[in-house]
């Protein structure tokens, strides 16, 4: 993918998280990989959303070092990049601080699967990280928030759940690209905002069944899949 | 009715469901029935609702097999179909994820009648299905929705409570035409929004009282309605 | 006050219902009165907001007889023509089924003064009515709930408080013209989403204490006044 | 500073303060403060927003005299002139009833320090005052709330905790320039309405570790910072 078309694509992605409502003033940031050149594309740090051009978006290699663009990137930089060099499939990551999602991560809880919204989309509760160390949070932070969102998916599928809950900050969602990841950042909202809602009706609520999760799962993914007109007939 | 007017209003219910915030990228579809030809006109599947035009609407028969129309069908058209066949009097059904009316299908509790809002549109409770079998799930699950649906109204009058919550789900509404259909969804979510608020005030808050139910209902609905200007004088 | 332009304000007061959000579809209604000449005028039923004009707004006696206007009054005349009798200072009324405080009224509890906002408007909770009877609903029911309001105010000043939750029901909110009493619909579904926030946030939270309750109303009320360009200097 | 630029930038941060969403009709008010020659800017009291010109701001002397202006001030103005007293490096002081924050000092609570977006901004809790005695408030009450916020400070740095909740009533927030005053009051009552959520999923929900805490604070503040283009490198 050529450099020019992988930024118009990340600030359409940055711009998207700020038309959906989940981002205030500079908070949250989108990124996305050209993974044969070993690049990223991301949103410099602290500019103003309405002052972002493709050419403000800063291109780094996968050791965060900057190749093209001439503003400091994202302060997440580091964290992005070690999802990328952990999850082979992504093509996009996405942060924000929207206001559900870090409700849930503040409050140190996953998100239960409670419906097939949430079921459409990821398959199992969206995970809340273990805490960091003070030892991690005095060395390179930003690096050891990608691993310990890492270690949060030792033995689960992050294709099949593209969305974490970093305990005491906000969620990071990824995709195939960087609109998927910017997609699931919307949808991650939603269901938070959901899942809060089915717990103040009912505190006892329970999780979905396995076998309708499944279904509303494999409805939408996989080759078994008859959502939408792409699907297999 | 001209398919081409029925798919006119199908299409312009659709649009009110977006319009009204009811809706989330693709999530939710409207249908309405010509009765005398035995022919439905529904949303087509995953398409995005600025791209929706009349001729983009799906017409199928009461089985499902596709009379007209280029593209797919709603995924939950056999649900639409279920309710047709039986609820005689419907013309027109409406299925969102909107926010509040989901978290109480999630909640797998009925929306108490707490007040005369409630009680302007719905004739007792909104009630929630009962869960699908692993059976009805792995069979012909869109059907099945539809069925157990129709099982929660057993007993029970659909034209009076034109809505239900699927469990773990979300809402389906219906009404003579499928923009009283939409409306209904509209006026499910408020109730819903006000029914979650109450109980977060008054965790023992108690439904309307049964003379005061019936007033509200009957003034707006029936022979001796005197709301409105149409109402019998 | 010429008819014509007390037409013009109560169509200026409903609409400003709509524009605070406080009405869906065509609920909600708000009326004035001319008390040199014993007419009332206000919003006719079920109408769409969009399609009010002054001409189409209903002026009736205190009796609720038409005496100008081609539609059927809104269904609440009764109500708000009690009100006028019992109140002698008020010059209009608004009622609504705006989220929050109608949540208050479905869970039947008074709002509590909580804060200064509160105290800025309303002198003491905003009082829930008690429950009408059987025999109330079944006969006049409208004016019914106009006199159990004044039951709810035997003993306390209505112009100091000029709100009420008519229980299972919604708000009604008066003023000294329709214009004060629309204002004043806005600000108690204000106060009412506060308190919402803050029995969530603790639910023993205690109410004002009395000495900062009565600064900040006499700060805004009375002839000891001093908030404003036109208060007392 | 010229009083004409502080006018300018007075009038902004109200502006903003409304476009943000944090005031209701006339409710809330900022000013800023000319250091070098003792003078303050505010919002005239209980002027609409929409009238406001620069022309408009009334400037006082730090005794509250008006030295410049055709309106009277904000019936605010003595709190905001303790602030500028006590507080000596703060340019601009910013006063809402925004939703969230007054519903946590309607409910006398601290806001906990939940997480990073909290971090980032205020250094610990946002403090709640003591309540005022009935002596202060049947006194000079505006300058006495100035007292009781100073109080609530003893023995902590209102430059890294630029806000607090005055018990019953509503925030206050400020910063080196009116601008950045209105900017925190923002920042507040998202983090405000964050930390409803994070209790509502989680009552027992811990506060954020300290070192993470101190990671965030100092990542944007101090000689150590590094987010945004204009940090240390």
């Amino acid at each position: 993918m050529l450099l020019a078309a992988l930024r118009k694509e990340v600030l359409a992605a940055n711009v998207e998280l700020v038309e959906r409502g989940l981002v205030l003033f500079t908070f949250g940031n989108a990124s996305g990989i050209a993974r044969g050149k070993g690049l990223v594309a991301i949103k410099p740090s602290g500019v103003p959303y309405d002052e972002l051009t493709p050419e403000s978006i800063v291109v780094t290699d996968l050791d965060g070092k900057v190749v093209d663009g001439k503003l400091r990137p994202s302060s997440d930089l580091r964290t992005h990049l070690e999802l990328y060099k952990h999850f082979p499939n992504i093509g996009g990551v996405a942060h924000t601080h929207s206001e559900a999602a870090s409700a849930w991560a503040q409050a140190q809880r996953p998100i239960p699967c409670f419906g097939t919204t949430h079921a459409d989309y990821f398959h199992g509760p969206v995970p809340v990280t273990p805490p960091l160390s003070p030892e991690e949070i005095a060395g390179d932070y930003e690096k050891a928030t990608g691993e310990v969102i890492c270690r949060a998916f030792a033995g689960s599928d992050p294709d099949a759940t593209p969305a974490v809950l970093v305990a005491g900050h906000a969620p990071f969602t990824w995709g195939p690209d960087v609109a998927a990841a910017a997609h699931n950042a919307v949808i991650l909202e939603y269901v938070a905002r959901m899942a809060m809602a089915t717990v103040t009706i009912n505190p006892a609520a329970l999780p979905l069944a396995h076998a309708l999760h499944d279904k509303h799962f494999f409805r939408k993914h996989g080759k078994h899949a008859y959502y939408g007109q792409a699907a297999a007939q």
